[in-house]
């Protein structure tokens, strides 16, 4: 179940026509999931193109909150570009996800005659040490090129990938998306939006302005504790955003999650990556090279088209994923089981 | 009318007595303010200190979005110290405020028989070019000192000031304030915010989750402009917060704003700059200096209250905001003439 | 005299016709010098096109040290833009300048029969209270009317301008220039840079990794107090750099200021400001426009060509400033006192 | 050989007893190496305290070129903590060494009846790809424990740990450090610095102030390719420095690289991590603590020992580094070959 199942209407923009982040031509996604009692984890690759390691794109990153994990970011600062797919996975699989980007990487140049000599892979990060036994350390580096070779477009959200055993807003958390249409003229744009949801708490959760959470809370007796945990978000679109200008787009992620309730908690990796697809760049083939910029003017759109895709992609999320136990017996239960509150907030 | 008044109580935290900046304990607020038939404008002074010229205190900023025209910033950002008064007023009057503020400092200096050698004015503006006929540069730089002189606990919000030809979420806009408690152990610590609205599209205006500026548009039958202008937010509080602590909350003042239905609009100064009155600093004076800092497990109340604090005070200036006649006949209503909308919010 | 007429030789690049910011098409530099007994101060405007205030040019800034007042760089920051000329003065003149800025664009427009809505004047400082008594504010804000009026190509370097009250590496110091050329295939692009030099040590001054400052110092038979003092750096390019490439290069200005003996000292505003005129921007109107961005591979060249260009700035500055008294009977010397020394770095 | 059995002498500060970072009490520094015909790989840690898992260290990074793939610097940036020792490896190496942190402080959670839930490895890099196979990922998780079990204070400089393959100035790099005492009053602190080296031309190599490498480029009769590859500084101190403060020190290490003759070239990740051991943090023992931290107005005695220290630390790595030769036949030289160039720049 997604919002447009549940009644759920956010913002004001159109969706595409998945509305999932592939509706943006080029992207796809694939999971490698690894559920087994012990283990909730996985790893999931947000596929920019069929080419990104040959063929750079404009890409930035906005750190909302910094105590996070994520690999590859003073270098897409410091380039606007990004070279490999954006990995997703659990805390203690960063190492091993950047170990199999870089054998894929390793591997993909050997095909064609040729050395590796470096490569920056983004891996971004959530701790699913909550629900997993990630002291084992479960995954291999083989499972990266899995979950490339899973990718796809129409991608599952929820439990998934590199969020199986991630808890949002003090339910089943993982993977969800959305998108959002820019028409500028005769051009139709879009915004694809990819969130790794891990954080908040269920007081605060708020459903197109309803505080659905407290509500719950109220049904489920407990206390609340506080804030924390991690959200990733990547971001992604086809129209000509300069690396400036994606990094302001991406400084209105942070909008979305606020009307989910979201603070923004201190011991949260608050990660946006973003990145667009217009232009493939093969430096050093020329001296200058002729690019689309969009016009600053223009910008309004893309920051509500993010703003709102946030905000939806982690109720997707939610309505996605599905109560789980962890490894130690822990229940984390699903948004779904309290359709009643949610629906009560559909139904303005 | 404010929103205790209303009976609109944002958030979860306790406000202080006043619900304003000036609940920091030392915190001040002046007004100079010229109201004329051409002119809407003016000069507020936050004076975080009866000593600030001469005790500087640590601060911080944070730029949510540049496309303003604050001074003061670079430094602030690199000594993690404020030297000065924080100044509101707009856009075209920065030069003439930033005069205004290091002929204060002047004579300070005079008064004690020193030169003035240096100063760092923090100058933060919003456009009231809307209202006011500013082309004509109606301020002179001793408006600063009678802004200063008119510092006081208890100062006003709405159409005064800095915020006096403002206009937010297409509403009169101006000044608004409020404030939230932080218990830890047995020591409570105050955190004060005080907004410059000039920010926000009337469409997207939430009071508390209500889409209460949809409402109102509908009433008014009018087609709504998309989000522009900008919104400076001060902070204060006199937890041990260290400059980077204080960057960290400031972070989450786009929080509230968000809540408040803004998506920080492009053509937007969205500046944040917060200081803490813990400990009064005199650079030269010893080679190290014994400090508190706050643990940074702790940081996640001052989130809360940051955001809670923004998203109170920019419902503060609305309500506390009369409706306006701009220089050339322009009307500006005020939030207050949509009681009911404002009601059914609040009745919830 | 310049570094060529002493025989001084810095790097290895060529340096264009004039070895000034001038050599970039279209850019102009104009001074309004006030030289008095008691003051020795004025303005410098950097003019990077005939239409700055209609057509916008690419640009970025970098803050090495941020111990200082210039003002509009957030926004050039968030916009990646430049609007109005660069303005160089004395740290007390902020305000006077800016508003002397306000009212150029403001009369730029009356002319046209349109309102100044809002304009972000680039105003960069150095101290110069030590020569100049600068707490009278002798400055107008029409001087800086006088100063765009004054622009050419082939301005004076020393004490002129905003350069006229400075100290640098404890001799006079002021204003200094060069430029250096670019050649990528058939075309030949030109870097030009403009120092405002008020830092340094004099133990500390290096010429050709000569440390002719040493020697000085010796003859003098004085102490050397501790580096202070800022330095503005102005960085001008016709090579289509992209905003975040203009950032990239002006961050090895350091690099120059460095083999001239400094280390950033801790109470300077050490300040980067750079643009290119490869591209007018009207934003508005249209939706998307094309442009031209330099292949990342040919960075090198510029990276080279700014701190070649910084490193020679400097010396040109200290080789065209005179002996100055200042208005309390401060003597400070030129470095053109110490030919033998200086000249002893330019025979190897 | 290091620069003080040369006759170089860098700069005016004097270094501590051993002219290490280890001059800084508490400070390990260890290496694995692996040198066989076809790999030239390796670890080297710097082991902040002897308890840095369990009680953190004020922390900073300044990233001067992000053309790297360095981790953990968005948690130290956001947090101003180090929570583990610093790797430095080679760039294909990253992952499998962030993997092996992250065991090292899993065993050590174990070892205390605990989970380890969460580890922010930082692991830097320089690009060992030109001497050493690297595709063929030499290195295993468990060399990080060797790593650090070999940490000591009289630690080996050159091709050792993680600089065994790398090519500085075109000459035989790898690891240099160097350390300077600052006194303020009674108390005497200490600044050490260790480089990774990769970076520079051999055109431009600079030994106090004398071109050098363009005497051995004449010498060699070869051309010289520009510059690349990466150079990260890693500085220490025990002075009660804030994390701010930290950083501004780290600003300056730019200085030192440039003064060797490095302009920082494009294709480099030019990556500097600081820390103090003046204070061990255990976040969550209490509500706020009580700290020191330096008077801002002594901070140019650190930013010169950082200069100082930088510079010194490059000719220390070249001049211990011998002449290597590739798994692809490549002989790298020694600065130490060219012994009367070299000297003769000692001898003014």
């Amino acid at each position: 179940m997604r919002c447009p199942d549940a009644g759920i209407k956010i913002g004001s923009m159109q969706p595409g026509t998945r509305d999932k982040i592939t509706d943006v031509p080029g992207v796809r996604v694939g999971h490698f999931t690894l559920d087994t009692p012990l283990y909730k984890t996985g790893v999931t690759a947000v596929l920019p193109s069929e080419d990104i390691f040959e063929n750079k794109l404009r890409a930035a990153c906005f750190v909302q909150n910094g105590y996070g994990k994520t690999t590859g970011l003073i270098q897409v600062d410091e380039l606007g570009q990004l070279e490999t797919p954006i990995f997703l996975t659990g805390t203690l699989s960063v190492g091993t996800v950047w170990q199999g980007a870089a054998e894929y990487s390793s591997g993909l140049c050997r095909d064609k005659g040729q050395r590796v000599f470096s490569v920056n892979p983004v891996v971004c990060e959530c701790n699913d040490s909550a629900l997993s036994k990630s002291e084992d350390f479960p995954l291999q580096p083989g499972d990266v090129l899995k979950a490339v070779e899973d990718a796809r477009e129409d991608f599952a959200e929820g439990s998934v990938g590199g969020g199986t055993g991630l808890v949002c807003h003090q339910l089943k958390g993982g993977i969800g998306s959305a998108s959002r249409l820019v028409k500028l003229g005769d051009t139709v744009y879009t915004v694809g939006i990819l969130a790794l949801c891990n954080h908040g708490s269920l007081h605060d959760l708020t459903i197109n302005g309803e505080r659905t959470g407290k509500s719950i809370l109220d049904i489920q007796n407990k206390e609340d504790p506080d804030e924390g945990g991690s959200v990733i978000i990547i971001m992604a679109t086809d129209a000509p955003l300069s690396d400036r200008q994606l990094k302001r787009v991406l400084k209105r992620c942070t909008v979305g999650l606020a009307r989910d309730g979201s603070y923004l908690g201190q011991s949260s990796g608050d990660v946006f990556v973003g990145f667009s697809t217009c232009e493939k760049i093969r430096p050093g083939s020329c001296n200058t090279r002729s690019t689309e910029t969009l016009d600053e003017m223009k910008m309004n759109y893309f920051f509500r088209a993010a703003a709102e895709g946030v905000e939806e992609s982690v109720l997707n999320c939610l309505l996605s994923s599905p109560r789980t136990v962890g490894f130690d017996g822990q229940i984390v239960r699903s948004l779904n089981e309290y359709g009643a509150e949610v629906r009560g907030n559909s139904e303005e």
